[in-house]
């Protein structure tokens, strides 16, 4: 599979030049940056889509959002499947990304991780199972420069499960000094950081009998890349339309 | 819901009797046990399932794979639903069972933790998706008394993943002095023993960017009695067949 | 070692009978409790300390504070050592052990687990060398039917750690919604509830290139059984003074 | 502190240059390397340790074993205190590193994290304490192109276990297939293989009521370049002398 890789020479693009190399069946034909030359790259790189040549398969795009207009023109006019991996679109953006969809494969999700979709998806699947008999609490973990917390994630994660209770959660983020029981219908989520933790993620349904755990612990920010480029393989020979890492697993 | 607990002096028994006293919508009304006397328990107990006159919703029985006759006997004649929770049952006893649900719901599984038949459900789900680009591990941890290794329970969710990829597996049980790379389709399984942990399985699926871990740790037994008591539920009201804990938890 | 157990039909002098009955070093000759007819015990049970003719090397004590005066009158009259496993003591109780203590052998500790001992001072030696690289958080999990929150050892853990670092740490009970980074100082505490969990504590040192995490579990309310028999044989031929399981652990 | 890096065009040297770039009290001030073209650092790279003049407190080295004459006579010529991080020393270099550090400080380890080291330690405290009443298993996970099983690192905190108990452990690699007890003198080891986990060791002592987990996990490769900071700190002004990471860790 041939890729064009937009933002190459970005803290993600760089990533994945170095993981497309170790791969057989896929390598990256162009790439395109802001600073073309800040790398030596073993591709030639472009300062602006539109003077890209080479063939390509597929557009992976780890440049910001307010470069779309350009992605999706590229994709309509060559005809080539895009993978979106940036975020922070606005309701117009992610309008014109439908409008693209109908013509050719377009896949963007706020989370390219693996790990995580698949996560998601099972919490949806369990909590209607175990709730009732089971308390549900998350944990997450994260390094100590983070700004927010609870994580992003995490807060996607307790969605996933509230909305498949009919949201009838409450979510409650710290416990101090009461003196009262834990109501059935809580939903404890818990923000640790602490030194260079990439980021972890653990679902706990406790019973009264057995402990189930989900956990998701990020090794590095290759997570992204992997995810990207199993999207990327995904899209290859699609039909037009828009997809989500959920599609990508099933 | 009405309850008669065959079985109800053993250890599983007494646990039942203690966590139905506790149900409001469930009671013991009867028992049958081999030493009736052997306990003060608050609902007439009777050395012979013939003996029981009590009208009777469903029957828990957590007694021994030979009484099964009387226990399917019982069912037949009084059209009762039967949750049999006891285990090594001969292919004739097999058959029997499935003869008798014809007529009546009959409920029976190798293991009654709700945890561990949907971490068995999640797996052969889950699996797929993963293998290929993560490599999958069992971890299993349990009492120093335990005889042997590793558990029942880590080889039924072995083999559940390994269904889920064409049985393509192979299990490694220990690494030592080896001086090779780990082969893809490798399953290691770890048997820990110690002290008096009740027992929990971990199953890790570790991939290049993440690590998935999917957990379940026993607190006591009455996790199993935990498990009839929902099967007990589930059955009141279905029709005649032969159903399994994957059925209880849809 | 012949044990005297006051409070023998008290739960946890039930778990001591249980556990006892296996040691070949130890056993029960007899037994002190309000209720001296509620169980069958296979030593003979007294209704008051001084009704107790038996030949006694230490006496366990695990009835309630409020039985003091009698425990020290027949540990000093009998000149027997006396592991005192019940809390609430008044200051005024205090000062009557440490002066019963000048004659006779006398244990008592607010915690009875070997492991939090032992944590306990871990922690007061690992905290001083790694604070500064290392960010410290605590995670306890417990029960959903546990009333407080933190839990009073996972605060005895941060005190023991605070005090190593000149009591310099501030503690964070929860985190929500905050824009701003982890400080230093910042002791993080969190407090998760669900199900029948017994008891976990795990405290996390987290740096910019590993992470170091000490784990407790409990996995029955025997932990403090088997702590009291410890810090019996530890008593066993010392010499007069007060003593505490930091003693017992060396 | 003014460092000199040997080896700094190598992947450590590489990892402490951008570490050391963010502290403020402690900068590059030149570095040793046989590529010393290969990268643009921002400091003087020579290809020889004989061509440096710039004034240096301490010498960091992350080069060869092979390399150690070299290292010596710059440390005892130009009076610096030397931190030797590489490893595979012959008896012969070992005695050459002994014999300069009666003039100058030297410091040599076979793991320079500061968690291990801390392990190792507390290790040697705790096993004697808990060993007759716990039983203890270690779990060590890495990557799946790791050569051999179990690590280095796992057979180094099993030593340190063993030698605190004269040696009387017999190490289990794997339980397969067994219909037998765990022996009380077993310390069993397991080795998980799995995508790119850096490392992680968890040692495990489960006794009748509690379960102490004591779990190291390395982040990333900068674990090592932070002990190597922490060193070079702890050697600055110290006597001359053989230091280990344990001295640095009280």
């Amino acid at each position: 599979m041939r890729v064009l890789l937009h933002g190459c020479n970005g803290r993600m693009g760089q990533v994945l030049t170095r993981i497309i190399s170790q791969l057989e069946d896929m390598n990256v034909v162009a790439g395109v940056d802001r600073e073309p030359n800040k790398y030596n790259n073993n591709y030639p790189v472009y300062d602006n889509l539109t003077k890209v040549q080479e063939e390509v398969d597929v557009l992976i795009d780890f440049s910001n959002h307010t470069a779309l207009d350009s992605v999706l023109e590229f994709g309509l006019k060559r005809n080539v499947a895009l993978v979106i991996c940036t975020t922070g679109f606005t309701p117009e953006e992610k309008t014109k990304m439908r409008e693209a969809s109908k013509n050719i494969p377009v896949l963007n999700s706020a989370n390219m991780s693996i790990g995580i979709n698949l996560l998601n998806k099972i919490l949806g699947q369990v909590a209607p199972v175990l709730y009732g008999d089971f308390d549900i609490e998350i944990i997450e973990k994260h390094h100590n420069q983070k700004l927010d917390s609870p994580s992003g994630t995490a807060l996607m994660l307790a969605d996933a499960i509230n909305a498949s209770l009919d949201n009838s959660l409450e979510y409650v983020y710290g416990r101090h000094s009461k003196t009262e029981k834990r109501q059935q219908n809580e939903l404890g989520i818990h923000a640790i950081r602490g030194g260079a933790i990439v980021g972890e993620h653990s679902v706990i349904f406790a019973g009264a009998g057995e402990v189930i755990e989900i956990n998701h612990s990020a090794l590095s920010r290759d997570v992204f890349a992997y995810g990207a480029i199993r999207a990327a393989k995904f899209l290859s020979g699609k039909e037009a339309g828009f997809y989500t890492m959920s599609d990508v697993i099933g």
